[in-house]
């Protein structure tokens, strides 16, 4: 038999411990797959005497993560301790300089430092790898850099905070507001004592920015990503999309535009009976789109101990057998440095409207997107009694610019009671 | 750079053509992503004459594919001509035995074949690939070998023809009978002019056996699939499931039971509202569950020329980069013999009696029914105007070999006009 896979695991949390478990359930099936044993030597984390309800008395310890990759007896770190900077960043880095393949869960860390870690990786002619960071237990890293990789892709996109995707499916289910629902999915595990990372779409950009790289070939660029979050969908926003066949999803869109690429998370409106559209609870799902294979969807759990612990090892059993693949899926140093798409790629929008119920306020409304070069596929004013009128638009496919030009205009009309809701319509 | 990785095409069809469009199309994105280029060397096909609307002018011509396998600038070999036998199995043996990578589409040979042309391939140290013999494009080989590899797999089910699903699909959607659809079908291009092998469920009966081996470590087992076929799928199923919240489907499920390894491929309810359930044409599905990941979903189009070309280049491309791993996941040598489950596992199922329209019958079927000791769930008899009375009834989980013997006890009754329909509701 060949020599083992000697691994260390920095991070000792869910996670952490779901790796070990794995490893210790499965490691004569892991032997046999990858055709060598995957055997932990080293373990850190913050305090050591913590009960993690997993024995790692065979496992050297070390408190300073960075000394797990300075150790002769580890082949391959294991991070997921999370933080984008510090620790964390310390320790793969050290690891990559010292020849160490590296396994990460580290969304933040790699949106913010992907590009210089890629390198050093590269340099060092080790694996860097990433497949927990991005959905999950889905092997969408794999499908995109290696399953799909004779296809020139035309876009990606999909739901990839399983929080965000609850908070919705269950506005919509129960007809409770966000912020109840909020309340309750904190109560549940499923959201953060302060969700602002999930709720405000940046945990689901980072995971974009690194498919967006693997998919087009550019250099990550996180700070390119538009952002909105769910914080503002409202009920009214919700029930008004399902009456019209549509589902609302923090939904994050990556193109390559003529002008060039193109990075959206925020709030959609879908088809309600397309996958996306059907998508319930904390599940995540990815969609891609390419030249030659045309639409394949990719659906799983997006978090949790399992569904992480299983991607990683997913990555850890590929550098077992060998497979060392650049980082995002072609050389770091000839990675674009793609221009963000500035316009954008048209789409239809959901429109709502507070307006004073006026005469004449319509035709002022109608008459400025016309005069935009906006135009209206569908309206509906709803039923009111107080004097706000709620009008939703579905307009046909726009430029986001014109659109946004109209709006101001409109928000800047004494007639306007609140700045109008504007979400995209993505096709499928 | 590196030396390229010179391949050659058996096979010329509409994916032989595929595959040499994409090569030629994205040569340049291949040679970056792979870190050496792709080289199309030799093609072989029946008629050298033939317009194919591609430019082979540059490539060595073989009139035998066989020859193919044995030239000195050829690496790897395309097999994508089909037949079970014959030149197909020649040109794969030849090439495996002179030390040659093999990527193929031809699932009927591997469900016969595989093991021992695995067997061979690892014995060259070379790769056998067939991501395209399994789903189409989706990526589900990769995924269950590669992504998942860290989880003792519990089950793996899917959608897995399209023409089948075609068929179910139109037939619930409008109404019309299984042969007029299947008419439809053949004009359009999704049934073949003799359909038996695809309604028949062979076809995706030998893309399950592959499934099956990389799931459970077993020796491709074709003979030992349970085939149904869609042929006695009746309206009146499709309408009566739908009524109570459940599709059919051409269902393959494989599952590892205590007493042997459990392979079928027959009409199933799922419900409706399910990812399985709401699969519409001809795209494909498979649903894998893990001890770790839970359940992960993969959908996409099962056939045709880009989608089965991008799963060959997505092999090719993992060659190229030097990943040569066991050609179902483990060593070929070690797979085990698993016996067939005798007994399957439990479930729930859908049955539909004719019965003449007399007192006492339903109190006798009700009888044997709990002889046998199946219980039953659900019941609801039709309103009918002639004799025979059709009664549906939905069973709690009962073994199958109970409940046939059930069934042929109330097939022998008098009153009894027709043979049972027994479809079964598999859980997701």
């Amino acid at each position: 038999m060949t020599k083992p896979l000697k691994i260390a695991i920095a991070g000792l949390g869910t996670v952490g411990g779901g790796i070990v478990k794995m490893v210790q359930k499965h490691g004569a099936l892991l032997e046999k797959r990858a055709g060598k044993a995957i055997e932990i030597t080293a373990v850190s984390a913050r305090s050591r005497g913590k009960d993690r309800g997993v024995d790692l008395s065979g496992y050297a310890w070390e408190d300073n993560p960075v000394a797990l990759s300075q150790r002769d007896d580890v082949d391959l770190v294991i991070e997921v301790m999370g933080g984008e900077d510090g620790p964390a960043k310390a320790c793969v880095e050290t690891a990559l300089q010292n020849g160490k393949h590296v396994v990460t869960a580290n969304k933040a860390m790699l949106a913010l430092h992907g590009q210089s870690m890629a390198e050093m990786a590269e340099n060092s002619g080790v694996a860097l790898r990433y497949e927990a960071a991005v959905a999950g237990g889905i092997p969408i890293v794999k499908a995109l850099t290696e399953g799909l990789a004779g296809n020139g892709i035309t876009r990606v996109m999909g739901v990839m905070n399983g929080t965000c995707n609850y908070i919705l499916t269950e506005m919509e289910r129960t007809g409770a507001a966000y912020a109840d629902v909020l309340k309750d999915a904190q109560a549940l595990g499923y959201a953060e004592a302060d969700p602002s990372v999930d709720v405000g779409g940046i945990d689901a950009a980072h995971k974009l920015s690194l498919l967006s790289s693997v998919a087009f070939g550019t250099k990550v660029d996180f700070a390119s990503v538009q952002i909105e979050g769910i914080e503002r969908v409202s009920l009214a926003d919700i029930k008004n999309a399902r009456d019209m066949g549509f589902s609302i999803k923090l939904l994050g869109v990556s193109r390559m535009n003529a002008d060039g690429l193109e990075q959206r998370m925020q709030p959609c409106l879908v088809p309600a009976n397309s996958p996306l559209g059907q998508l319930d609870g904390v599940s995540n799902m990815v969609v891609v789109d390419g030249d030659f294979i045309g639409q394949t969807v990719y659906q799983g759990p997006g978090a949790g101990e399992g569904p992480t612990a299983s991607a990683i090892l997913g990555d850890v059993m590929d550098i077992a057998r060998g497979l060392v693949i650049p980082v995002f899926g072609q050389p770091a140093a000839g990675l674009s440095n793609s221009e963000a798409s500035r316009a954008g790629s048209d789409a239809a929008y959901y429109l709502r409207f507070s307006l004073q119920d006026q005469a004449g306020v319509l035709a002022t409304l109608a008459t400025i997107l016309g005069n935009f070069g906006v135009s209206i596929n569908r309206m509906h004013q709803y039923s009111h009694g107080g004097q706000s009128a709620p009008l939703v638009i579905v307009t046909h496919a726009t430029s986001r610019t014109a659109l946004d030009q109209a709006l101001a205009e409109i928000s800047a009309l004494p007639a306007s009671l609140a700045a109008p809701i504007a979400l995209r319509i993505e096709t499928l």
